[in-house]
């Protein structure tokens, strides 16, 4: 392993002069207020994140940092230790459901490293690496989607941090730093030190780099973080126009749709059950779902069903039947439709992070994430390279998911043309069914090949190891909601199997 | 006082025979289904509230109830005890936070009704009636804009209560309800009787009505709950079908408008401030807020300062040098615009809610809740009997925040017609303002005689003893931010003399 030493380059005697900072700071102010001006009117999200030494005086950077802002478009997200709900939930959680809207900024006051680097000095090392690596996924998934992403770590030397605690110490400032004990591991600068090296080298990518700032003097420090904010919102605006440019280029038609291995052209959609029967078993999977409800919930385990599956393919039935034992305390159903313009305005999977389950609960999606590379992708409401890049971002959010003790389970619905058909013309006859269908619903028929190759594609390529996909034949809504409930019964029992194993 | 003797009246033998319930339950879940449709088509919001003892199996009861509605249309709430940042919010936040939006069902799964028996229970039983007070407030304004309101209370015998709590304790049921230990206080049926019956005395309103259920028999109890559900949906929609018909014959003008003794009339708008006065005096004014700032947070006392005034005024120039010396840790500025999409289906005062500081922190309000009666109200947004009842309901509002230890600091900056043309030209030569200046601005300030009149009733209505008024003359910047701070100050200062007083 080679030697780490990017900090011995840096000169930490760097000083600005008072006349040289009373120039340049107020030009720098009001660049900055402008671009932040024209990020909004081209819609570019900017993450902006302060890490460094617990002594560097961090607040007081900041609020030098957002005072020329706009106060109508950032938000500041000081982040301490996580709270129950926090920790409950995977690492990056609650940083995910914070990254701002399209067009908005978002300054993190401590962020993912400082959480990170908690992890290592908890003596969880190996813990920390991964932690880098999802942190990486995650900026590039950011970057990807035009997030411009800036991070400071906010340097001094360890005389200079020796000093400043000492003086901390002897004085009333301490108490009234709204300080957190959380930051105490930087105490330790011999053994951070190295720690912090290896962060900065792990996480520094050029989607997503890193600025190290010598922060001994304030006023070099806050001119520092101004011409390096500037510079860089001049670069992203610059590429998100280059690229903007190029989309006009690009042929928007829906390219793609190779035939996949199908585990659909399998499925034998004559399968059923008769009504004898699908009232026995019913019965008694609903009774045993209701178990599962409170072994889970009791182990804090929680979970999530994903349905999709064609128009008038069974879903709300189905959800319906998954539904009637259980306690309405401990699930809820989340339909999906079309994103609201608040939602539109992040990325794709925000959405769905604010909708995860707490520990111990059930959450039943009606439709998903997968809309990315069903319908957004035939009715071209994304580009080809967004639902292109879509299934590795999935199966990467799914990962975590399961990673954090989750119970995913995803349950394809499919039915035949035939049988859709029959169904929309019983909605159509029946006036307590009237309002499940829709003109849309007849055009998205018309469709019914695109959607299929989505399908196919989808099946083959985010059926993982670890969030694999059950194909439930459907035709007959006895055997449908049977298999559906089966899946899921196998699917939560498993998990105590593995739980025991683990023991 | 007199016998409250309500429950005496019940007949808890009530039962429903197997085949009755077979007829009517799908009758009448199918018609709900239907009139949710039609609440959401016209926009109603409902909000049920379940409470009863904790044997009576609410969580059966209440997924029996929301089976038949549509997953896309409803939310439900289960209330326990309040976490660390609800327990620091003034009672009513979190429920207040959890409204539907207008065409949506709230589920409650317990409620406030609850909570106030927990206080009960913990011996305030004065507390419970301010509370119940309270909640009476709260319900009329939600009803008055619109929201239907229905409680139920699941009720049983002492026998049936005691039998089924020694069936819990034998069996293994208890420790899958995910139940709460904070209903134990139910176990005691004699002396919580008396106290349900006084609660849904003073709480039994025309316009939020309680509907006792004799739930010893489970069909029994969701029969009478879909029915009663059903009619009073259906009540709902008859009573906003003709309020909408009246609507159309009323006269939108903007009414009222009398002159009051304008608080503004006497503002000498000459004063001013030498700019060393100014410096010295800023300066010294800063690092006190900053001081108090952390003594705020220490005490976690939550701090509120509203900013109200003409375009012009001087609005963001005094916030930035309010929040120079502050840590972004503890202050945040809330920009206050036009509502969105989603904030405009809420009750109005929903999104200030959403906003209000966690305990310790300062928010900073550039512009309010007071919207309502100035723009709102001048530009015709609201009905005449919207804005006129904003009055009351802001100074219950603003009443509740000051209850609850809130600090809360009302600045309305005052200039003159003339200042006000002087900045605005000047906005428009300095090409780093133009983007503040819009003809929006133009248009407003034709209507300065409309608007005077709407601020000087807004300073007379709710110029309260909690939560006064203070007019800063601003045609002077510099005496206009000094007097700003010294205004903050003071009051800040003067929570923490009355904190010693009663001690």
């Amino acid at each position: 392993m080679h030697q780490r030493k990017m900090f011995e380059h840096v000169d930490l005697g760097k000083r600005i002069d008072e006349k040289e900072y009373d120039k340049v700071a107020p030009e720098m102010k009001n660049r900055l207020g402008e671009l932040q001006r024209k990020a909004r009117d081209v819609g570019m999200p900017i993450i902006v994140v302060f890490e460094g030494w617990d002594t560097v005086g961090m607040g007081e950077l900041v609020n030098k940092f957002i005072l020329p802002l706009d106060p109508r478009g950032f938000l500041v997200h000081p982040i301490s230790a996580p709270n129950a709900e926090e920790s409950s939930k995977p690492f990056l959680w609650r940083f995910f459901v914070r990254i701002p809207a399209r067009g908005r900024i978002a300054v993190f006051d401590r962020s993912w490293y400082f959480r990170s680097l908690a992890r290592t000095e908890n003596g969880q090392k190996v813990g920390a690496r991964q932690v880098w690596r999802e942190i990486s996924e995650f900026e590039e998934m950011l970057s990807q989607d035009d997030y411009l992403i800036m991070k400071f770590f906010l340097h001094i030397s360890k005389k200079e941090h020796k000093r400043r605690l000492e003086k901390y110490h002897s004085s009333d400032l301490d108490r009234c730093a709204i300080s957190d004990p959380e930051l105490d591991f930087f105490k330790k600068y011999d053994k951070m030190l190295p720690a912090i090296e290896e962060m900065i080298e792990r996480t520094d990518r050029e989607y997503a780099p890193w600025t190290i700032v010598e922060a001994e003097d304030n006023k070099f420090a806050t001119a520092k973080i101004l011409t390096t904010t500037v510079r860089m919102i001049e670069y992203g605006l610059s590429k998100l126009e280059a690229k903007n440019l190029l989309m006009l280029d690009s042929n928007p038609l829906i390219k793609g749709g190779q035939m996949f291995n199908s585990t659909r052209g399998g499925a034998d959609l004559g399968k059923s059950l008769s009504q004898d029967e699908y009232r026995d078993k019913l019965k008694k999977l609903q009774c045993r779902v209701g178990e599962l409800q409170c072994e889970l919930n009791i182990n804090k385990i929680p979970s999530i069903v994903v349905f999709e599956g064609w128009d008038a393919a069974g879903k709300g039935g189905a959800i319906q039947r998954l539904t009637a034992e259980l306690n309405p305390r401990g699930y809820e159903v989340v339909p999906v439709g079309s994103p609201t313009l608040e939602e539109k305005a992040h990325h794709y999977l925000w959405r769905f992070y604010l909708k995860l389950p707490p520990a111990g609960h059930i959450r039943i999606f009606d439709r998903s994430w997968y809309g990315r590379v069903l319908v957004e992708r035939v009715e071209g409401l994304c580009s080809t390279e967004e639902w292109k890049r879509a299934y590795q971002e999935i199966n990467e959010f799914e990962g975590m998911l399961v990673e954090n003790g989750t119970v995913l389970i995803k349950i394809w619905l499919e039915i035949d043309q035939q049988t859709q058909l029959q169904r929309f013309q019983e909605r159509e006859k029946d006036r307590s069914k009237q309002w499940k269908i829709s003109e849309e619903d007849w055009r998205n028929r018309e469709k019914w090949d695109f959607y299929g190759r989505a399908v196919d594609e989808m099946l083959f390529r985010t059926s993982t190891n670890h969030a694999p996909w059950t194909v439930v034949e459907s035709n007959d809504k006895y055997y449908s909601r049977v298999k559906t409930l089966q899946t899921i019964v196998q699917a939560m029992e498993s998990k105590f199997l593995k739980a025991k194993d683990s023991k």
